[in-house]
């Protein structure tokens, strides 16, 4: 199974680095790193792990993807940055907020749809994925945007934001169900945005394990 | 690839019924119940076209499912009854139908997170499953629950719940986001009801394309 064929292994079982691309390297790079997020989670995930199973310097991390952070996000497999939701959260108007969401919501994954369709697909068929998807949100959506927005309970009222927007994109790009499939972004940003704003600023409880 | 070793098909291509054991004809009768219900969608999938593909009389569909609704839903491989939604939303107080429907959709779900996280697998995966999921929900909740309920606009205020809905199921038994994965029904029940109880009842804009 292992033999020459295989581009990335001599018949002695090392890897001579010499020989590869820049594209092999960036491609092996994001299969270790999706392999190392799974097992070990983003915090426990060094960036020199992932060098180490890809075969590579650790440097190259840097050189090929900015840092273990945008690594993570191509790893995701996100049609766009998350931390650019974060500047969009808090570039405006607090109260606000909630419209800028969901109108980069929807115009992102307006021009995406099926990349969102295999964003649930890869979810729901592996953990690993799921875990990943979970730290992106709490990590870099949640955590982030709205600790700086300066809501108390930020992962409660992230996780309850986070509800209404992954059914949006379910029901828009997945289900396809009417009117939601196909309604004016603007009418889907004025239906949502009061749900949202609720979430985000008005009295909530806490859940009881965290009271 | 069709020889006698397939105990459905006999070498001259007719198939002979009475060989055929009950739990044989319930199989059969389903996988042609999902393929004719993909093709043909709800209305156009007759319990005649069903049994023929099937090559068992059409009166089989009403001895093992009990009608054409009871067969798509066991098609559609739901854990419950969705007519059954339909009952629970109307039994009761008008504006207490949020609580009901989601204390309902908790319960059936917390007792079957992998059954949701497999409905959902299936639907990102193939079109057809999503066109069942998509009938399923129009048809019997929406259209049915909500008519009887007497909203207006069930078909625009049915969407915005199902997105609210459908994300609970996602951020609860796929991505587990915290706190929303594992906090109490009570908890869970009243953080999103007034989301539900605005969508039912409250003035909301029709979308463009309708008004």
């Amino acid at each position: 199974m292992n033999g020459p064929t295989d581009p990335l292994d001599e018949p002695g079982g090392t890897r001579r680095r010499g020989r590869r691309t820049g594209g092999d390297t960036r491609a092996v790079l994001l299969r270790s790193a999706k392999e190392v997020f799974a097992e070990r989670g983003y915090e426990q995930a060094t960036v020199r792990a992932i060098a180490e199973r890809a075969g590579v310097d650790a440097a190259m991390v840097n050189h090929w993807f900015g840092g273990k952070e945008k690594l993570f996000t191509a790893a995701v497999e996100l049609p766009f940055d998350p931390s650019i939701l974060v500047d969009i959260v808090l570039d405006g108007e607090r109260e606000s907020a909630p419209e800028r969401l969901l109108t980069a919501f929807v115009s992102i994954w307006d021009d995406h749809a099926d990349g969102f369709a295999a964003l649930v697909r890869s979810f729901s068929s592996t953990a690993s994925a799921a875990e990943m998807l979970r730290t992106a949100l709490s990590r870099f959506v949640i955590g982030e945007a709205l600790g700086r927005l300066g809501v108390d309970q930020p992962r409660v009222r992230g996780a309850l934001v986070a509800s209404q927007i992954v059914g949006l994109g379910i029901t828009r790009y997945m289900l396809r169900l009417e009117p939601m499939s196909t309604a004016d972004p603007a009418w889907v940003v004025a239906a949502l945005a009061p749900t949202l704003r609720r979430y985000l600023f008005e009295d909530l409880a806490l859940p009881p394990a965290e009271s």
